[in-house]
């Protein structure tokens, strides 16, 4: 099984300090070797990163401790592979552009005997269930909604059905996102929290590192969190229920009719 | 205006030498400081980096110089803007999925009224004249040749049509690849060379760099270069003749004839 790391803010926010846990179990803390990926929404444009070496072991993770890059959406993932080999097209996010957007994908589960029928607008380059399962929610939006972007809530209840369908086949704990909210489907495992004024001093649980938010952050800053497994030992972390998808905005996460 | 540069090769090659030289002009040797991108093809697999800050001045750039990145092909673009503000979204290359291929794609070069209609398929997420042309071509190449990638003549025939069609709006230098061939358009500025046994000691013109490729290399290894201005000064590199498209595989130039 793979995790996934998720992050939603109200203003540009580097995720150092949760990355640097959360790379941990790539290779050291965790047995997640096959692979990583990040990806980071920076305006309409999105930073792709994806290896296949443990993320314990890789330079290009490495670099993004060093060099951090503030984005209002996030979506990682550390792989141990279940179905697809260990190559680069096989790790996740994946990203692919509709109705002139990048949409960002990162699965933790396994799906069995999903054999959806694709109508070839929306292909898989690798071989594992994770990007069939993307290609297919991307296909049937579009033919739902057709050419034009629907609004939030239609959005929301066509995404809660299409991951309810999916995750009959197997665990299907997802993240997805277009630059402008967070979508984070839970099957089984999957926690999130929400820092905002007044900010907490968090201790990791996988690394050594405190990091004191109020240091870093104004009193306006809200940052949702959504992870596999708690990262911190000092702070509450909430789980989702099983079959439950959340929508997060602005750091938070919100219901449709608040923003319908 | 812009400047390209591609490798296409027999066998995974890294391009730390050209990537040296090619990206002092992003800032040093010549003014394109608006963003840079450069996607790596491995296996299926695409490794994409986009910045839009010069790459003289990147910390991404470092770290692709520092750390080899193997592979048969590889397209990289440094920018100065004309069409489309300095964004993440307007850096190139771009990158898209079509046949269940990644297909990347960059361009030097400005489009006069060139409003082509799309059908939804791809749709541009930044504001370049380059993205909408790539759009367009991969709609077209959808639109003729259906739910299969056909065989590479059919697939030059129709690249060489769109070339010709697009670049009659104004200057349409290119490159693009699918992992297995990288096919490059020239309007006016595109020159390449091959380098193969007995290999040269070759110097940048760029940077006070020196390497001997002898030492780096195996008889049987074979690497196109392609660039908008020659890179080096002691090599002998070959002008495309205006509205000229060529396809390279395996390190060197092909005719349709010769894998048809």
């Amino acid at each position: 099984m793979c995790q996934l790391l998720g992050m939603n803010c109200n203003v540009p926010t580097d995720i150092v300090f949760s990355f640097t846990g959360f790379a941990t179990r790539g290779g050291r803390t965790d047995n997640h070797n096959d692979g990583w990926g990040i990806a980071f929404f920076e305006g309409a444009g999105v930073r792709h990163f994806v290896d296949y070496q443990a993320a314990t072991a890789s330079p290009l993770a490495e670099l993004i401790k060093q060099c951090p890059i503030k984005s209002k959406n996030v979506i990682s993932h550390i792989r141990k592979a279940t179905q697809g080999r260990v190559a680069l097209e096989n790790c996740h996010p994946f990203v692919r552009e509709m109705w002139g957007r990048y949409w960002v994908f990162a699965h933790n589960g396994d799906l069995k005997e999903f054999r959806p029928e694709l109508d070839g607008r929306f292909r898989p380059v690798g071989t594992t269930d994770s990007e069939l399962a993307f290609c297919y929610l991307l296909q049937q939006l579009r033919k739902r909604f057709g050419d034009a972007m629907p609004a939030l809530p239609a959005l929301t209840v066509a995404l809660r059905e299409l991951c309810a369908e999916i995750a009959s086949h197997g665990v299907f704990n997802i993240m997805l996102s277009d630059g402008s909210a967070l979508f984070a489907h839970c099957s089984n495992h999957l926690h999130y929290l929400v820092r905002q004024y007044p900010f907490p001093v968090a201790e990791l649980s996988d690394e050594d590192v405190i990091v004191d938010f109020s240091l870093v952050t104004t009193p306006k800053d809200r940052v949702a969190i959504i992870v596999t497994a708690p990262l911190t030992t000092n702070e509450t972390w909430i789980a989702f229920e099983p079959g439950e998808m959340k929508v997060f905005i602005d750091g938070q996460p919100v219901e449709p009719a608040e923003y319908a």
